[in-house]
């Protein structure tokens, strides 16, 4: 970039890094309010229930019980969607279903909540959910997304016929997909499983509320989309919107779970009916089987090639499994569909999901949405296509990826560097010498494979991505800034100071950040798609540009020049022509709040960003695995990552996104197996000692490759990272153990047992198939 | 006023009323923080005394002691004025000497600060505070602001030869005072002495600090003047002023006492040492001796007439006894004089104060400033030109008065009802019968009296009256104001409020204020002056005036009109000339919001306000008093108290003023007495079984008129009423005792013992004399 820049583009720490390394950091669990209650619910153990009827009586009489509520006691509240029952899309909003109540008279799924108690202690609390004794009616069950819609299945709710929640048609659809096929040389067509990855945030879910004496409601919440989470509230509740304040503690980890609310309604009933604060903690074991996981999709993917490569034809037929109730499954169809072709070119395209209910714990939002989901297959089959037409799996994605200017969900891309990720990572791994070399014949065998991907920067044009800044100068020239990302651990506070200081012309430390709470932040969508850096960003730009320009006609004022002759930078404005010329930005933002001729000003500025641009950021990874084919276990030996995200703000925010993200996406592909009992639904992996999550330590030899080439439409040239950096792990790390081992798993993840029963598949011969 | 009022005018609960009858609000001293620690103040038990030693060994041994400074451990701290080193003022700042430190080395009044400790409880910092070993060196002291310039008398400070602080001359002089008295027909002279006043708020002093681990600092303060308190917090300890968080939580009544900082710096110095929050609570015998108490003056009057009452020439000399710090007095000195003649024309004006350093505590702001003290000798003298001249002392008022147009402190009086406020005042009371009956000569004797007075609403064109509002629509059409009057406890957050909800055309309880916190509200120089109302008031209208200006901007497309047709009350945009044709707030507001075109918008608006008017409140108070020729006791039969303060915003809050104010003044004028020891200096009136304040049952019948009259620049017409409604009551009482039993007292407070040694001497013999 032209431009030189003094705060965006350098290693700098977070402003939250010392609280929350020093413990100072308060999180949801640790909110203590005077007279505060403890809130636990009693979970059905059964995945398909009716609640025949529930006996309070002997945890009424344990001392230091306060409240007992079962659905009956709450019968006021409406029904919900844990991911809101009205999304703002542009042009239409989408409607998820209400089908889930604060407590459940029906279980639905294992650890579905039918009754909460309110304690003046944990312990009591717990005793308390033991006392409660609850009948059941148990009913047939149903785990698998196919059989759920066949005839005779356990049907869960009554406005899903056939268990289908909801039909959603392929977005974006173009051409005709069956004049593609026909004009391709080759089609190929793949069914891949994609798993329930659950989110593992280092804290559990939490919420506190407490009704002020004046009848307003705060409710302490993780909700990273803290005012559509405000609204949905005062629907459930009956209350006006502005008697609903909500706060965001920090918050550790958020992985997309908490784009949902979910200990909020059971605290707030209580509160209700206590007059009390309540706060509710979930358990490690209520987080795995009572939260979303990542959304499960069964699906068939049908691509046609030309023979030089050439995308023809696509069509996707998915299944998706909500669980017991819709949340936010649908929607994550959707994004599925709407990413998979988002960087290569394909003229026709054609497709859809179900999105089913079963008696399985919920699917929903999580890194990535649907398009780790759609390239687990699509890159898989790239990999398959170039296979059967003679080509290079990198040279087949060179062909086909989408350039500047070219369609993504009707908007123009603004800006891609993916030719450039594949073109350097290839040569950071040493790809076609890799690829070229005679295959392994021994117990361990290395390969070598890539898969690359696009996602977005915010989720235009389909959701109303909405955000405000506000920012004020103090008298020593420092800032406030006012806006909502919240604190959802991503890094987003630090970029955000970095813009404001960047265009303000300040230090980073003079941005202070005000955010997190709804009566002070102006409307924000919310801290999703990888938006915040580009969309909160930009409307911090704006507010700042603002400001800065009330600082510059009044520095101009005082400097007998016109504003359009000032510069500022490193705490001063100056005259661009004559830099000895100036003024510190505190004189000026001094003088203008302290101006003793009366003409004062305390130099602010609102911006304001709704997003109508696509800028992709891109990725192309390269994965070489060593594979035993005694074991079937896979060791990752080396991964480049080349990254476009267009601008790095914050270098340590951008590799830290791209390595964590790394981490969850070989987890994805290799380790995270929630699995459940397939007789009773009972989830078996419901803490760290069955589900394995990887830690920092378990990251491979990772180079990570910075292609920074400037967004036009991102602050400062900067484009999103957040989820992007987990999409195209594991398809990578599949292609590469068909490399090194022939055997092409599609079913996440990867488990040795899975790799071993292909090896000895494949080892067949052909005659006893 | 020609416009229909929907919620200004109205009776309303305050928005903080159910917190506070509750229980719910939390003040300073409910604050609790992890690991807080608990703080205590070793006081000089002497009035002046250089401190030798320090022995803090056996207090360091003492288990739960964190930390003992003394002034050597915070020589690094600067040193300031409790009451702001630099107050900015219109065309020139206001310099106050910067004459104290966070713990002083040199006792200058009984209860100086000169240890401080931080324990884990109170009861162990209590004890700690035993265990420290002072060595002082007693000086000699000087108590009476006399002698204190007399040479040879003790010096307080390098900086004040002969002790005074400041001399201050009369601002806004006008005419030539001997020319004035040469062409007067009467010259009376009276020498007045006022009293020293203690706040007695419910709540004692109090703050919390805590460093945050970014070094941050957060400062839990009673402060009014939250901005101007982070600042002199960040010149104290040498932050910059970003680094400082001052908030606000609820307080517990200021009176003008909250102007000053006072617990915040032992409290941070302590939390800075030992790294952890601090609290420091003041004991009800600290807030006597350690704080502020109204400043007293001892004055002369000398004021000329004309035969038919019309007053020619003043002239003040005043001798302000500071404490032995300057703190705000010199400040008081200086409105007293400007505010004397507020009411009255008065061609010839001169004067001046000597504000002088004594080993007294403190004096400082307290409502009224220098106009309770101006008028206690204005009011009475008034009386007795009347008495002289042989003209009714309302008839010598009404000749006098100004008119709107007439200036004060330079500027033209925007309105005034003080001659209804007399008239109709003069008529309850029965003030023409009363006055004429013969007086009684029994041994209970009663009179009537009155007394007059002008105020201002915020301190233009003196302060640098700067306020600054924000204002957000939400989606339901409610308002969240982010404004900064902070909790004072006067109603002034119902008024802002009612204010909004005017302008904006919502309900009242449509209206959440967001306030008390210098990160989150834009810069206001606080709650001083009566300008709340009218300052901050102006700038929320202005705020709600822009929201406005959007809001009418998008019904009008929506409605295909031009927004200057539309009107919008009630929570109702719609059509003048067609009313069925509108939209309601909350569906503008929410589709602007939630806009599915793109074209997005939070309604919002930015006010500023910066004074340059001038319309004061006037008030004319008349009493009706029986007075014990036996025992001296004086009993207030009736008060007719007829008010302007332009249009009431709430009829409760400035009832509530009112009635508090007469019950302030009342006590001001009959009960309170801060008494010291003369020889020791030892505030002998330090908690209320010696103090007598009074409580609302001791409020005798009273009878408040509102006249009111819009102001043409207050919002909606409203004018202040904080301070102004305790300024006339003093004066009323004596000229109704002096009209009851022939005495006038000059020196406050009015006793009982006074009153019976002035019958006295009137009884005896003349030749006695």
């Amino acid at each position: 970039m032209a431009q030189e820049l003094s705060v965006v583009g350098k290693r700098l720490p977070q402003p939250d890094a010392a609280a929350k390394a020093t413990g100072g950091a308060r999180y949801a669990g640790d909110i203590k309010l005077p007279g505060m209650l403890i809130a636990k619910i009693v979970r059905s153990p059964y995945p398909h229930a009716k609640i025949k009827k529930i006996d309070k009586s002997k945890a009424e009489k344990l001392p230091g019980v306060e409240a007992i509520i079962t659905p009956e006691d709450i019968a006021y509240a409406k029904g919900f969607n844990r991911g809101f029952k009205d999304i703002p899309m542009m042009a239409s909003g989408f409607v998820q279903a209400s089908d889930e109540h604060i407590l459940n008279d029906k279980a639905r799924h294992i650890g579905d909540g039918v009754a909460a108690v309110a304690a003046v202690n944990e312990s009591i609390a717990e005793e308390a959910v033991e006392l409660i004794e609850v009948e059941y009616e148990k009913l047939p069950a149903v785990f698998d997304p196919e059989d759920t819609m066949k005839p005779g299945a356990p049907q869960l709710h009554d406005y899903a016929e056939r268990n289908i929640a909801k039909h959603t048609p392929y977005p974006f659809a173009e051409g005709d997909v069956e004049k593609g096929f026909a004009e391709s040389d080759l089609v190929v067509e793949g069914t891949f499983r994609t798993s329930k990855q659950a989110h593992c945030t280092m804290e559990t879910a939490a919420a506190v509320a407490s009704f002020e004496p004046d009848g307003k409601l705060k409710v302490w919440s993780q909700c990273q989309l803290a005012h559509l989470c405000r609204r949905e509230i005062a629907h459930i509740f009956g209350l006006p919107i502005g008697m609903v304040e909500v706060i965001n503690p920090y918050s550790g980890g958020s992985f997309g779970q908490r784009l949902s609310i979910c200990a909020e309604p059971v605290a707030i009933a209580l509160a209700k009916k206590t007059g009390k604060p309540v706060k509710l903690v979930y358990s490690r074991e209520e987080d795995f089987t009572a939260l979303e996981t990542r959304t499960p999709h069964k699906y068939t993917i049908k691509m046609g090639f030309k023979k030089d490569g050439t995308l023809m034809a696509i069509e996707e037929r998915i299944v998706t499994d909500c669980g017991g109730y819709g949340a936010r499954a649908p929607m994550t169809a959707a994004i599925f569909m709407a990413l998979t072709m988002g960087h290569y070119r394909c003229p026709n395209r054609a497709g859809g999901a179900d999105i089913v209910l079963t008696n399985n714990t919920l699917g929903g939002a999580f890194r990535g949405f649907g398009n780790p989901a759609g390239m687990w297959g699509v890159e898989q089959m790239m990999d398959m296509a170039a296979e059967k037409l003679g080509i290079d799996p990198m040279e087949i994605r060179l062909k086909n990826i989408k350039k500047v200017g070219e369609l993504t969900q009707g908007l123009p891309i603004e800006s891609t560097a993916l030719e450039e990720c594949i073109r350097i990572g290839a040569e950071r791994i040493g790809w076609r010498e890799k690829r070229e070399q005679q295959k392994e014949t021994g117990v361990e065998r290395r390969g070598v494979g890539m898969a690359t991907m696009s996602h977005c920067s915010g989720a235009a044009p389909a959701f109303l991505e909405h955000s405000n800044a506000f920012i004020k100068l103090n008298e020593d020239g420092s800032a406030n800034l006012t806006v909502h990302p919240g604190s959802p651990g991503t890094g987003i506070l630090g970029t955000l100071s970095q813009i404001a200081a960047e265009e303000l012309g300040v230090s980073y430390e003079d941005v202070h950040i005000v955010t997190g709470n709804t009566d002070i932040t102006m409307f924000d969508i919310g801290s999703h798609a990888s938006r915040s850096a580009y969309c909160i960003g930009n409307a911090v730009r704006e507010a700042a540009r603002q400001a800065k320009g009330q600082l510059l006609e009044r520095a101009a004022k005082t400097l007998g020049v016109s504003p359009n002759e000032l510069e500022v930078k490193d705490r001063r404005v100056y005259v661009k022509a004559a830099p000895d010329k100036g003024l510190s930005v505190a004189e000026v933002a001094w003088g203008a709040i302290y101006d003793l001729t009366g003409n004062c000003l305390n130099i602010s500025g609102k911006g304001s960003f709704i997003q109508t641009t696509y800028s992709p950021p891109t990725q192309a990874v390269f994965a070489e695995v060593e594979v035993s084919t005694e074991t079937g276990v896979v060791k990752i030996l080396k991964l480049v990552i080349a990254n476009d995200s267009g601008i790095a703000i914050n270098l340590n925010s951008v590799e830290g996104q791209i390595e964590g993200g790394a981490l969850q996406g070989i987890g994805f592909g290799l380790t995270e197996d929630y699995f459940t009992n397939r007789d009773s639904g009972v989830v078996e992996s419901d803490n760290f000692d069955k589900y394995r999550i990887l830690s920092p330590l378990d990251l491979p030899e990772t180079e990570v490759i910075l292609v920074e080439k400037p967004d036009p439409k991102g602050p400062f040239g900067a484009k999103s990272v957040g989820e992007s950096a987990l999409v195209a792990i594991a398809p990578a790390i599949a292609n590469a153990i068909y490399d090194a081992v022939g055997v092409r798993i599609t079913d996440l993840p990867v488990t040795p047992e899975k790799i071993l029963k292909a090896l000895k598949e494949k080892e067949k011969p052909k005659t006893s198939k």
